[in-house]
């Protein structure tokens, strides 16, 4: 199977403030409202999601995700309305990239070598 | 200092058959006209430039890479006229995709806090 991959990473100096892992993330609190639940998805720590999403809401001028009182145990989180606006922004990238790559990337896919293994039809 | 990167792989199952280090060494190799030379350019040991080589002379159907006489050590390298191409391919790409996604990543870095210790202008 030959594919092209394409990841997008929005730097803050070194940080990562926006890139494929956060956007899932973020996309899984909008659907579960839950960081824990959407880490949980993604196969993340709990810890490991808290951090991601502590990244994102330091580097955005406003927070991308807002929990519910009861702190990190409880109470749940939400994407704010910058959090839906990044995540929209991002995903749109995705797809525009895509599209303007798409007759580049046939032609690269074509010039492949089939694969060992691979059915010749 | 914000910035959106964007990296391209072409895969043909496991293996990356494009990537951005691959493409810099056949930037490197039509320049120098030296898969060592290319390499120590961008930092790589011999050993690690030939393997980037192979991998994508095998990846491809027909060789990106060609070696004059003198096998590994001597002789030189060039790129074949699939290795001019899929250069070509990989480098416009890349420019398509960063102009589709720009005013989208212009929104994104907008988003940002300003970096600790930049200058307020």
């Amino acid at each position: 199977m030959t594919e092209l991959r394409l990841r997008m990473r929005l730097m803050r100096g070194e940080e990562i403030a926006l890139g494929p892992g956060k956007v899932d993330l973020l996309e899984g609190i909008e659907r579960t409202g839950s960081i824990s639940a959407a880490g949980r998805e993604l196969g993340m720590s709990y810890r490991r999601a808290w951090k991601l999403v502590e990244t994102m809401n330091r580097c955005f001028a406003n927070p991308l995700v807002e929990t519910a009182k009861g702190g990190h145990s409880g109470g749940g989180a939400n994407l704010t309305p910058e959090g839906r606006q990044a995540l929209a922004a991002y995903r749109e990238m995705e797809s525009l990239a895509q599209d303007a790559v798409q007759a580049n990337a046939q032609t690269l896919q074509d010039m492949l070598a089939p694969e060992p293994g691979a059915n010749v039809v």
